[in-house]
């Protein structure tokens, strides 16, 4: 009998009318014959009251407690969906991280999951029980102190849950119906996609984000887990509720998308990013290690740098720019000021203004020429590309943010992705 | 370097704010030198919340479920105070029931403690850290599932963790300041009693019920915990928090009291509960068995009765009078017009308007008399004595409800607790 995970986050089970739908989902998916885990969140902005209260007991709160204090959360929501399933006729019981048990690192308030044990789990299940999981949190089994594993662990436990059971899907139900082509509040032609590849899905995170934590779907990578993100706004009993294709957008390996396309997609999606900074170091003499030197001091003051681009002239001088987060801006900028001396660059340039739009699609790797198609059709518009960076699946350019609407949609109408 | 077990309940950690006082009254016990476990209840309301959305998830909800979500308010109590401990200099963690173990069979909901494991515990404390225990909660260890006590739990984890740690007092702080001789709503000449001895302290349960629940004094009772009533309302740092004796009762062993007085009060105190009924069976043939043809069914029933008195006239013709709760009135009632054909009686006469008032004192093992100097003094008021049951250290007179504060009040005189 195939195992299916059912994740629910914190507004699905905001109140108890909320829980008895979710448990209604469940009920139809234990009826289609499935042995079902579902994992949950606690209800919506529980989590932050717990934060705000050890906060206002003390800035400097032990992590530890602060775990203890805000996994109580989810233990109520997993509690009272068991109860909700057991009224409807469904067998459950709840299970909180220690006592599957789900086993992290000491890391708390951002542990990592080392082990979920599957044997008391699985035995449930086959038991005919349905196993209702508090999502975001584990246990450090030295110390037998809870854990949570950071803002939007649920995801995680839910994948890592998946994984441990080798379940055949994990259904990720959300406020949203599936992963788009892009953003359809930008682009009013985007489409639902059908399926994505993992690593496609990796480089969709600024569109994912909203969707699914990237760190659930690096697990989901690792250990091959199909995850489903589906809306769980509809009707629980509808009709389209049952034909999963229907219902949302698969997340599964390039095999499986291979194996249901004739011919492959190139591109798959538009990604954009708005929080990106663009900073330029220009006039720099051009001597080995140079690079080393601004970007060391950068890395020690924890700023991730993105895209990285250095063009040389004639002179022996050469220009340095890359992208880096907005918020990391102008404590980057105090950085290399400090650095002036030591580099003697001429000019220090930067930019707020700028996005960062990208290109992706696992057909790329098989497909010359997508990006120098995007270089004529941005130029046309009077777009000007400030950087460019690739990898295997991905195209990503830097342009001026106020022309972030007009570049996405024209790339997308470019490869063929408009409805 | 003695142990000492503080109680705190739900009104004294509402909110953040009196979070902070309790964790000054802990501040200034480990600063007096006492190695110190604190056991919490949820904030007051909370319990009832998390009741409430399991009732309305399912009128008939799963009490292990119940006992899951219900757990999770202590646990974010005791959280809360050992950030809050922390944050002004004291070593503190937090325990949930499960992680000390406190051992509890599976009646959930209303679990009985089995066992606590005070080694773990113990080397904490030795170690220098305050141990904060969510209180009302323990694990049942076969199913490895979380059980609650049942209402005012966390006053019997107190007492049960004091006794494992062998703590030299179980300090329990509540909105009285200790346990007073009678209501002193009722008789302002009431006085707050130093020392109450365990056996008085149960017989007082009618009195003491909102300060102390009664299994806890049953606890203290069999593993001898020296059980302290304080107030929590009192400024932390002030000098009568640092005086024993100034600040409440203790509850403790008849040998302590004796030790401590030259001459051994007779009376210790006044109890009344006006929530009893009564109910008389007039005019039975007086035959053998009699009483068990009327006390078996109502036993089956589980219907509780108190005080029974049976009187016989010449004519071989018996009545029969007992008390119960008024709540089992209308269905003992019941109960007993189905009897009508087989006891065969005359009458069935009922009255809820009656209060039963005790006198209560260990003292009265060793003095004749303290009954029968009530009579006088009760009937010189004018009030009639419907029915009278004894015990080695208690009497209890039935009257009439409207005689109530009268029959109080003459009794405190007459037996020499007035202020």
């Amino acid at each position: 009998m195939a195992r299916l995970v059912m994740k629910f986050g914190g507004t699905s089970v905001a109140n108890i009318e909320r829980i008895r739908n979710v448990a209604r989902h469940v009920k139809r998916e234990v009826e289609a014959g499935h042995q079902v885990a579902v994992v949950v969140s606690a209800m919506s902005g529980k989590t932050n009251e717990l934060v705000g209260w050890c906060k206002e007991a003390s800035p400097l709160y032990d992590p530890a407690e602060y775990d203890a204090v805000v996994a109580s959360g989810e233990q109520v929501t997993s509690g009272l969906l068991a109860v909700a399933l057991n009224e409807i006729g469904i067998p459950a019981r709840s299970w909180q991280g220690w006592q599957v048990p789900i086993r992290t690192d000491d890391a708390h308030g951002a542990a990592r999951i080392l082990d979920v044990d599957g044997a008391r789990l699985g035995a449930a299940l086959d038991s005919g029980q349905v196993a209702v999981l508090a999502g975001f949190q584990g246990i450090h089994e030295e110390s037998g102190r809870i854990t949570t594993l950071g803002r939007g662990g649920s995801d995680t436990s839910a994948v890592a849950v998946a994984a441990a059971l080798k379940a055949e899907r994990c259904d990720i139900y959300t406020d949203v119906d599936g992963v788009y082509t892009t953003d359809p509040r930008v682009v009013s032609k985007a489409r639902r996609l059908e399926k994505v590849a993992f690593e496609e899905m990796l480089e969709m995170a600024s569109l994912g984000a909203k969707v699914l934590q990237v760190r659930s779907v690096e697990l989901a990578m690792v250990h091959n887990v199909r995850t489903f993100v589906r809306s769980s706004l509809i009707d629980p009993d509808a009709p389209e509720a049952h034909v999963v294709e229907k219902a949302g957008t698969l997340i599964c390996d390039e095999e499986e998308i291979m194996a249901s396309q004739m011919e492959s997609q190139v591109v798959t999606g538009i990604a954009f990013a708005k929080d990106e900074a663009q900073i330029s170091i220009r006039g720099v003499e051009d001597k080995p290690g140079i690079a080393a030197s601004v970007f060391i001091p950068l890395a020690d003051a924890h700023i991730n740098v993105d895209m990285i681009v250095q063009t040389t002239s004639a002179d022996g001088f050469t220009d340095i720019t890359f992208t880096l987060p907005t918020a990391d801006f102008e404590r980057a900028k105090a950085v290399l000021e400090k650095l002036r001396e030591t580099i003697k660059f001429r000019e220090l340039q930067g930019d707020t203004e700028v996005t960062k739009v990208s290109v992706i699609g696992i057909g790329m790797r098989s497909h010359a020429g997508v990006a120098s198609r995007a270089f004529g059709a941005l130029a046309a518009k009077g777009i000007n590309i400030r950087a460019i960076t690739t990898s295997e699946i991905k195209v990503s350019f830097l342009i001026d943010s106020e022309y972030t609407e007009l570049a996405v949609r024209t790339l997308h109408s470019l490869y063929g992705l408009d409805s």
